[in-house]
């Protein structure tokens, strides 16, 4: 085990432009540990229900994602959004946290060794105390949400010291640190202590930064987005997987280590749930790796 | 005289969160030949008024920029903007056409046998007026605005039909083709019979869209914008200044003159009006698009 994953499980109805699903599959821990999976076996840290599907846990088992660190309660955390034509940010219509009300956030002890770990969006505090049962010192990449930074800003500041890259969304950094300003917000961001920040744009790509470097990958050119969903999650969850499996954390390599996660969260938010697993091989991954090589040649 | 830029020249009132102008050179025909001098001689065809100081004039003449075809009236063309916070979008304030009531876009002998023209945003009748008096024929570049997209859009669409390369901000091309997707938007850009379509993105970039090719330009990495006024057209002037200097129309120096053309934009937006000409060598510009290199390996 040398890639563990904290997040959620969730059952999520979505509705978009082009379509809608209810009760399927979804969360961060669940999206961040099957985009990793193409890269290392994972194990995930979380909490679902009885209620959970066998779908739902056929889809994790295909992709050879362990669920040792996952407890098992009554009613799984249930997610419901919709976009609008614009597809940039889902509209939380209702969230029951159920299972998630009972999380303690437990690593089990054969987890606690692995070099690196993922805090997927969860609350800080849940993020904190993952973060304290490791015994070796991971490679930490650490993600959140507005709804985190509104209500346990300081809770997430704390953990996010004690983290080496942290990947926020582009309206998150501007937030967290109240500048319009992108560049700016990545340099705080730094200066909180990581080694690497990562702010994602959705179709506009990612920008990376470091104490001496900055890269900006470009988006995969989608002219079709069904439901971006969990594309956040698979980037980063991508994103670690790549750097698990090659074991390197050198800025030359993090920037490869973004472009895979942009290649697979791309193919995430071109079909509803993780519907994209289906159809998706590394093949495919690595084809989109060389698209983006493409792109930007001039 | 290889290029020919037909524009505005105006005197703007400027506020943004970082000061405030007034009286202050501007224009998209200025910008975007201010632009293109670092690369050639530009020609511009515009209408200006006797009350344009003293200063306005030398800033064009010392960049070299024929002013023979400018014809001088009453009161210069006068616009007042603010942009809030964000800096994303201009709010005009106030617009006094002035001097653009009489413009009849006369093209100078002289310019007629131009390889390049720019048709930089003036009213779509205008630059259909400029495209018909050329002898040569010439590689055309268009911009346009929201304004003319909302009140011309079929002679907008008519004159965009014999231009070779189309620059659209992020905004108007979602407009204009009625998608939020940017892709889409890009591809039925082309499909009115231009070979090529760029989408302006701001600090995001910009994209550019060929039948056979998809480039993808990152930002340049500003920690601090003062005022935008004048990015669009410094971009699209910078572009084809490029173009006209190197007489090289393939999709692979397209792309160069697109980075080119961000490197102009971003010195412009780091000071207010036309003042980066003050400080910015060709040096400077160069020294960007290396930067623009660096930020893109991976």
């Amino acid at each position: 085990m040398n890639l563990v994953i904290a997040g959620t499980i969730g059952l999520d109805d979505i509705k978009t432009p082009f379509g809608e699903v209810k009760g399927v599959l979804g969360g961060s821990g669940t999206y961040a540990a099957c985009a990793a999976s193409y890269f290392t076996k994972p194990g995930l840290v979380s909490i679902a229900g009885a209620d959970l599907p066998k779908e739902a846990r056929d889809i994790l088992n295909s992709r050879q994602v362990d669920l040792g660190g996952v407890k098992f309660t009554d009613k799984t955390f249930h997610w419901s959004g919709s976009y609008e034509f614009d597809m940039n940010e889902a509209k939380t219509l209702l969230t029951e946290l159920n299972a998630l009300l009972e999380f303690d956030a437990e690593v089990p002890e054969l987890y606690r060794q692995a070099e690196f770990l993922f805090l997927a969006n969860i609350d800080p505090v849940h993020q904190a105390k993952v973060l304290s049962q490791m015994k070796s010192k991971p490679f930490v990449v650490i993600d959140t949400m507005n709804y985190w930074i509104e209500s346990k800003k300081s809770d997430l500041l704390a953990v996010m010291k004690k983290a080496d890259l942290a990947v926020i969304n582009e309206g998150e950094a501007r937030q967290l640190f109240g500048t319009p300003n992108l560049i700016k917000a990545g340099r705080l961001m730094l200066e909180q202590g990581l080694q690497y920040a990562v702010i994602k744009k959705g179709e506009h790509g990612a920008l990376l930064f470091s104490y001496d470097g900055f890269f900006s990958a470009p988006g995969y050119p989608l002219e079709e987005v069904k439901d971006p969903t969990g594309a956040g999650d698979s980037f980063a969850g991508g994103l670690i997987g790549y750097l698990a499996k090659t074991k390197d954390t050198s800025e030359a390599n993090i920037r490869k280590a973004v472009v895979y996660g942009s290649a697979i969260a791309s193919c995430c938010a071109e079909d509803f749930s993780l519907n994209y697993l289906k159809q998706t091989k590394l093949d495919d991954i690595n084809a989109r790796f060389e698209v983006f090589k493409q792109i930007r040649q001039f």
